[in-house]
């Protein structure tokens, strides 16, 4: 039983790399709770504060993300294990920036923040995997400012759009928005955008609904912008 | 002397908070290294691997950074004290994001990285700083993808262009770029950009050069965003 509790902690982010010893210390001396979260259920909420570095052990989670003034919301579907925005404990505006809910029943650990910086002041390793997760976190989020090529077409630019408001770049995607909205946003006429979006539906990257552009795989969806 | 090394020291980012006992411990047992940097010459390079964690204790400083494709430029002046890309330790791209440029002669502290790993592991204070610093940029570059409005004017998206590709909110920025590129990244046409950066020179927000936005106050340019 024990040794299943440590297989799976080294499978979770910053864990990794950790000695064994390490381990049953953080385990046996640290309020470390488990929980289940049933199918449906809200783990964090967007705008909730963040006191807690909670990790996935396993389950399927949404990630729902809503845009300032509600213009739009982007949705992920991701598989556990997962660590849910450790950034979200610390600096100017200390909240989740997005809702995680359990899409299948889910299992969690979650570390109270008091329990959480002792670990971070008291492993090397699991200190240097948070600073390491970090800044890629900073540099990803900065990289589309930089790589933008002229001349891009309608569609380079909805995936563009997609990929600056994801967190993971892997599965499916769906964005929650008016066609009117988006051809604002990219400064496009609604027709323009309509009809590159049903080109894409053609080709079978997305799907259309009423106010809503599924993505079932990104890393397809991607291919658009590779092409360059 | 010494009492002015831990005034300096202590007017640095991360070290703000830190014991006086704490700041003798590491000024003695740690290899800081103090060098002064004759105006004009670079203290870091873009993309040259960051390998040192640098304070600059007093100077003048541009820093400059170049798009992927060398399609546009944004430079920024800044005053010491500063920390330079912290973030730029870690993670998956662990070299300098911009060019660091003395424009007057500048003192610097430079800490090896693995000195700097000693003091974030045993100094708390130092170590929630940098954790909080961290968490902070993340929030800032992420938080222009998220609120933007419907029906924003060329001059507002022009603004927020600027603004996604600065590092510090205040003083002098510039931006090297073709009228003809910056319109095909706006999505507009050249003529319309044209017009909206001439409105701006003349409402005294900026100077058009050839190829060259010049910003004297972006506190006075985001008023275009603000005013919404």
């Amino acid at each position: 039983m024990e040794n299943s509790i440590f297989e799976t902690l080294l499978e979770l982010p910053f864990f990794q790399g950790m000695g064994r010893s390490d381990m049953i210390q953080i385990v046996n001396s640290l309020p470390l709770q488990t929980k289940n979260i049933p199918t449906g259920r809200n783990i964090v909420m967007q705008d909730e504060k963040c006191q807690h570095l909670i990790f996935v052990l396993k389950g399927t989670l949404r990630i729902v993300t809503r845009a300032d003034h509600h213009l739009f919301t982007v949705s992920e579907r991701i598989q556990g294990p997962t660590v849910i925005q450790p950034e979200a404990l610390f600096g100017i505006y200390p909240h989740y920036r997005s809702t995680y809910q359990a899409l299948t029943e889910a299992s969690i650990i979650s570390i109270p923040k008091h329990a959480a910086l002792q670990i971070i002041a008291s492993y090397d390793v699991f200190r240097l995997n948070l600073l390491n997760y970090l800044s890629s976190i900073i540099f990803k989020k900065q990289r589309p400012c930089w790589n933008i090529l002229p001349t891009e077409s309608l569609e380079q630019r909805i995936v563009r759009f997609i990929l600056q408001h994801i967190q993971y770049p892997a599965g499916e995607k769906s964005l929650t928005v008016r066609m009117v909205d988006l051809a604002d946003i990219l400064n496009d006429t609604r027709i323009n955008v309509s009809q590159s979006l049903n080109r894409m539906q053609n080709e079978g990257k997305l799907m259309l609904k009423r106010k809503e552009i599924i993505i079932p795989s990104i890393e397809k969806l991607s291919e658009y912008n590779e092409l360059k």
